[in-house]
């Protein structure tokens, strides 16, 4: 059954090869100071940085850098692109780069006008913004968060060992995205799979919860066969264009609040990734996939018929004459499967965790209560040990 | 492969038995005169007017009444509207109804501050709204156009024997749409299931266009097997919440733009159907059931890889020792015994049309160039024929 909710995302998004050109019609919409927020330098080394500072520069913006962010953008660097903010009367942040960007100028908007701490506020005592919001818009060039049309920012404080993501309302939603998959080209295929498992493990944290049988689980399903589609094409053919902009389209969809509405979630594969992630600073869609299949396996036996649909409906596992369980543990190989030809890290250990480190891994995971089964710290103990 | 877009849908959604309380929330947003609008007096038997005009009161609006808005509404009934608008200097535009308020309301909404006449403007010239808009909001009493979450106003000329859709740009889309599953319980059964066809061959007329193999198709492929699945439920048991619900959610994201992004689109078995309503003011999913086998037999040997993939992963047609032609036969006859099962007009001849009118109707049949067999008026007699 589908509960009460309620639906709201105003983001335009300008999707193709053509699509930057359409920052011409926003920036007149927005003030003179720009903020312009990217990561290591790959936007300059590929040619992106340029075209966007002429059509910033031909609008007549003032465009104040803020370079360096990283994978997982710490509370020290989001402290900082407050600082560069407010000292320079930014209207607008823009984020040329993939969700860690996004998710970082979605941080700085709701904390420029704010003066708590920001990492106390959003990230530990959770509190929504209640200052006035400087606005945000992306330009994608990785394909996988779903930031570009969403509210949630994830920031991790290093000193706390502890990598934590807020979505906020929908006033902090990016006022308009730019998806060109041809920005996508460039990207290191290790990043390209990473960006797609975390596609994935975005719908299945939604899909994988509740017993009821509602249409969010249909689209869910429909996500997940054209990801793999394109997935498989993709890893042969990185600049497939078809493969490319199905998987980028897939991935604002995954994760826009569409296919969670009037659904539980469960979101435990992300408190288990993210918690690795605090720990060794590796990628995040690769922590997700080396804990995946040991936390699927463990909740199966709790949401059966559901992970029968999933093998049945996702990856067309034949049913006939064979027990739910049968019928299951095929799907959760099928998955396993696809995963090794994405060439995914499917060990923990590969990311630099090692066996003393879960204990503290394992006080740094938030244990939600939306999925088949609620999990213990010994649940999770024991799944980032097989995860090893 | 996805070609170039933009998308930007920014009407907030109420989804669920509580929902008409958030109308509270809403209202203050607006002006003090608010015109209502509604259809027969059937939201009068059932209890819904009375709730809704309470609300409005406890927010101190002025209520302007407009009834009687036809299930086809016509042209002298939108100038009309446009009047009562006009002499009471109307705030926002209420429409409490099925589709065809909805889409009353924004042909109002995008007149009321025109010179011109209505029906020459938008629906003859096809011109774009030059003038300020009055915002438009709807509270559904029935699943199935969309118009909630869409910008398209149908609007039917007996005189010239035109029934004609015009889709607006986003501004005209509703600002806000209240969706309780439970004011479609009091439904007659036939209106039930004319608007469950209307949403499937929503779905139909963007999936079966284009070669590609894109995301929207397998969203689409999900939207209709969760349709077939809760329809087959509510037939049976019109009160079951699950269902209404499913059929609910399902309608509004079966013509909201999502299913068509990067995609060419058909549109002809409306085109035909729309004629068909222009000569019969047959309910408008009847007049789609009654023409779409007939056209989708005829279409088929043009897009036959599609209707393949139709029969197999919408009906399940198992293709082991199959040709393409009989897999997608079986497909449509799939589709038809389900048709069947809702009972659905499968004639025209059941909705009042008669041989002498074909030539007619066929006179009044735009003819839309996207689908797999571009269209000739031989062709579109044929199907009229055939569907007689």
């Amino acid at each position: 059954m589908l509960g009460n909710f309620s639906y709201l995302n105003a983001t335009k998004l300008y999707f193709g090869d053509n699509s930057l050109e359409y920052l011409n019609e926003e920036l007149p919409k927005y003030g003179k100071n720009v903020q312009l927020i990217y990561g290591g330098g790959s936007v300059k080394r590929n040619g992106i940085y340029d075209e966007v500072m002429k059509i910033l520069l031909a609008n007549g913006k003032n465009v104040v850098e803020d370079a360096g962010v990283m994978p997982n953008p710490t509370v020290d660097k989001l402290r900082e692109g407050v600082r560069i903010a407010r000292e320079n009367k930014v209207d607008l942040l823009l984020a040329v780069g993939g969700g860690s960007c996004c998710d970082y100028a979605k941080a700085v908007s709701v904390s420029v006008n704010c003066d708590d701490d920001p990492w106390d506020k959003y990230y530990i005592r959770f509190e929504e913004p209640d200052c006035e919001i400087v606005p945000v818009a992306c330009i994608l060039t990785m394909a996988g968060t779903g930031s570009e049309m969403n509210a949630g920012a994830v920031i991790t404080n290093h000193e706390a060992k502890l990598k934590i993501g807020h979505v906020f309302g929908e006033n902090v939603m990016p006022k308009f995205s730019i998806l060109n998959p041809k920005f996508t080209f460039s990207l290191p295929k290790r990043q390209m799979v990473a960006g797609i498992y975390d596609i994935f493990n975005h719908i299945c944290e939604q899909y994988f919860s509740g017993e009821d049988d509602n249409t969010s689980d249909y689209i869910a399903e429909g996500l997940m066969r054209s990801l793999i589609h394109s997935s498989l094409i993709a890893i042969d053919d990185p600049e497939n264009y078809e493969a490319r902009s199905n998987i980028m389209w897939t991935a604002t969809w995954a994760l826009n609040t569409l296919i969670s509405r009037g659904k539980t979630t469960d979101w435990m594969v992300h408190m288990l990734g993210q918690a690795v992630g605090a720990y060794t600073d590796a990628t995040h869609g690769m922590t997700l996939a080396a804990v995946s299949l040991p936390y699927y396996r463990t909740i199966m036996p709790y949401g059966l018929n559901k992970f029968k649909r999933f093998a049945v409906e996702v990856w067309g596992v034949d049913p006939v004459g064979k027990s739910d369980e049968a019928i299951a543990d095929e799907g959760l190989l099928a998955m396993e499967g696809w995963m090794k030809k994405l060439g995914l890290n499917m060990k923990i250990s590969e990311l630099g965790a090692t066996p003393d480190m879960i204990e503290g891994i394992a006080d740094a995971t938030i244990i939600l209560d939306g999925g088949y089964k609620v999990f213990t710290r010994d649940d999770v103990v024991k799944v980032l040990t097989e995860s090893l």
